[in-house]
């Protein structure tokens, strides 16, 4: 798309930090870092996020979701591994261009990564009879 | 696994709130959610997370994480969805069994999916060359 910035970064009209790319994926460091090797894994071809991306390219994001997940594990030596997509602004997501974050985690590093609520739950009979798909 | 909490579910050893099944895949209301319609997707054999599940099952497991996503979005109206992985204790993983969590998200519920750090990047063409694949 002629306005993405993440179109821009796979047709090279913009630079970037790669880590790694295939035919399909690719992938680069968080110009904005959480932390630092804080990656991000997109596809090649412009979907807004994982609502509208199909099967085919969103498989293939996820395995190198895998791989650089394994790469960031053994080069970096952390304790863990964060995977993180938002769809939509609501969700915080603020390139409308797919993609995945991956966050090297620590033993006691004191991030959180999931959010904190008051939500009691009570309702999860009400609830799955909402969404269940049949 | 014997002693995986997520195994016994899929083996019907121990009831869920199912939402979606296929052959390969099960859906299912996380028990103790993080807000209403906090949905847990896993693969039906067990792998501790994304680092050690095969592409296959992967791939399999991202598909119905994004027909949950849909649903949830179009049957809650919800402005926007996250999806959170953790691989490791350090990565906040509570059970040893791969599982995405599916977050619906409000604008204006003022939670925060990314953690919040002062992390300040100086570091990216350091960082690139450790982590880079060839």
């Amino acid at each position: 798309m002629t306005n993405c910035i993440f179109c821009k970064i796979i047709n090279k009209q913009i630079p970037c930090f790669k880590i790694y790319e295939n035919k399909y994926v690719l992938s680069f460091l968080d110009i904005n870092p959480i932390l630092k090797g804080h990656i991000l894994v997109i596809p090649k071809k412009h979907f807004t996020n994982v609502l509208d991306t199909d099967d085919f390219y969103l498989s293939e994001v996820i395995k190198v979701v895998k791989l650089i997940s394994n790469n960031i594990k053994q080069k970096l030596n952390c304790d863990g591994i964060n995977i993180l997509n938002a769809s939509g602004k609501a969700a915080e997501q603020s390139v409308m261009h797919l993609h995945f974050h991956i966050l090297p985690r620590y033993d006691n590093d004191k991030l959180n990564t999931f959010p904190k609520t008051k939500y009691i739950k009570k309702d999860l009979t009400e609830i799955q009879k909402i969404l269940k798909i049949d």
